[in-house]
């Protein structure tokens, strides 16, 4: 299933896509994509029901974020080897973990808004991990039985707050809109591999990042298990999961984002996403 | 006032203490202290009830983390000169940031658990600073008035997740039960002066810490300003403003917490923690 949410910010309902890639409201059957509606077992009654006696929804709705009550939003560092290099940093032992602001997140086609004071805006297409129940000390192969689905994560980030104001990343990634997730929550049940997913970036249709996740350091399912290690993963916690080379800082001269440009990214199976930046009010 | 929540887990209602010490229940007058219930003008009514008119409450009810819908934990690293000095590390130019898990807080006596793998689990006794209302690139003048109170906030670290296991700091401070919260949300109006406040944290009855917010480096109303420059912080939000010295990394030898040990915290009109640690199951 491809789950998403429409509506005006913080008022967004949720619906899914159906086979003939018609928007159907699922408000009658699910309050939201939260919680315990995102526990797989829950996902898959939704799964049965006749999609052709859902509400269409007009396909020029405005898309929110994929999933809501997101507690935690958490990023892996330099997960792709390739992105490590261009970054001048180490393929690091074992995962780099750091947060976004849960409040950075925002809808797959919003507006971006550049801060003020910034001059490094860059962009990192990411395969995004929506967690469907809660997770505590779970090993490798059993870490996909508390997985919701998937989405594409943009992590905006911001590299002089990330890397030239004392630090932590979580600085130059926590802007309010660096954090569009969606168009899509898809269920795991679609997507066969998650490791061998292809993923594309592009600014102004000019491709910046054309990676796959095949690459990363470290696999989704690796990654479920490490983290709930440290904390509780919970319904509705995202974890965006690196990036593959290409983005702005690696570039020689470096480039970055201005008012006006328009970023596209996408991932195989998981839609696409496309954000005009502009400067914050 | 003196707000608090009490009740299970998960179930906590909302409370005041009255002048003579009894817990009064809220709930007939609002929902939780989350959200717009916790705008200084929200809060000033409350203030306006007759105490003597509400429930009360039995003494022996656990207490809840005093604040719910907490969207972003945010800490703020070395920001006590002399704890830089301990840590081994220059006080920063401009401050530290990193955020704790929201799913790491719970209420002020709560157990803490003490994670699997743990070998250096570390105390730090800070001021919590509760946000009231939305703040976005405000300045430091106006700062005070986005924020609803102060907590007692004890930052639970464990230092080899912090600093041995590749980074980033978050992963040493997120651990479940890491952030006991309260007992009070004291509003502001209680608190003169935030920069002069006494506090204080012991072990098994020894005192370790005993400095005060006169120390800080970056004051309360720096840090409220100076965030919003960042990340939008919305009612709820916590700030965990770094600690004083006495910290277990810090000695030498450096000492860490056991399954059993108790410890004891408390600032200044904020009232008093207590938690006994013990291993995770």
């Amino acid at each position: 299933m491809k789950l998403l949410r429409y509506g005006a910010p913080g008022a967004e309902r949720p619906a899914l896509v159906d086979a003939s890639g018609t928007i159907r409201d699922l408000s009658g059957h699910v309050a939201d994509l939260a919680g315990a509606a995102l526990d797989p077992a829950a996902l898959s009654k939704l799964a049965d029901l006749d999609t052709a006696s859902l509400p269409a929804v007009a396909a020029s709705e405005r898309l929110g974020p994929c999933v809501a009550g997101t507690g935690k939003f958490i990023c892996i560092g330099l997960n792709y080897s390739d992105h490590a290099a261009e970054s001048g940093m180490a393929v690091p032992p074992e995962p780099v973990i750091f947060m976004k602001a849960s409040s950075a997140i925002c809808g797959p086609n919003d507006d971006v808004l550049i801060p003020r004071g910034s001059e490094k805006t860059d962009w990192e297409v990411e395969l995004g991990v929506v967690i469907g129940k809660t997770a505590k000390y779970v090993s490798e192969a059993e870490a996909l039985d508390y997985v919701a689905g998937y989405c594409v994560s943009h992590d905006v980030s911001e590299r002089a707050f990330q890397t030239e104001r004392s630090g932590q990343w979580t600085k130059g990634k926590s802007c309010d809109t660096f954090g569009p997730i969606g168009p899509w929550l898809v269920t795991k049940d679609e997507i066969t591999d998650p490791q061998n997913l292809g993923m594309w970036l592009k600014v102004n249709g000019e491709t910046m990042q054309n990676g796959s996740t095949a690459t990363m350091v470290y696999g989704v399912a690796f990654l479920v298990s490490y983290l709930s290690q440290f904390m509780s993963l919970h319904p509705g916690d995202v974890i965006s999961t690196g990036t593959p080379p290409g983005v702005g800082m690696g570039m020689k001269p470096q480039r970055y984002l201005k008012p006006g440009d328009v970023v596209e990214l996408g991932i195989e199976g998981l839609g696409t996403q496309k954000q005009t930046f502009r400067a914050d009010a």
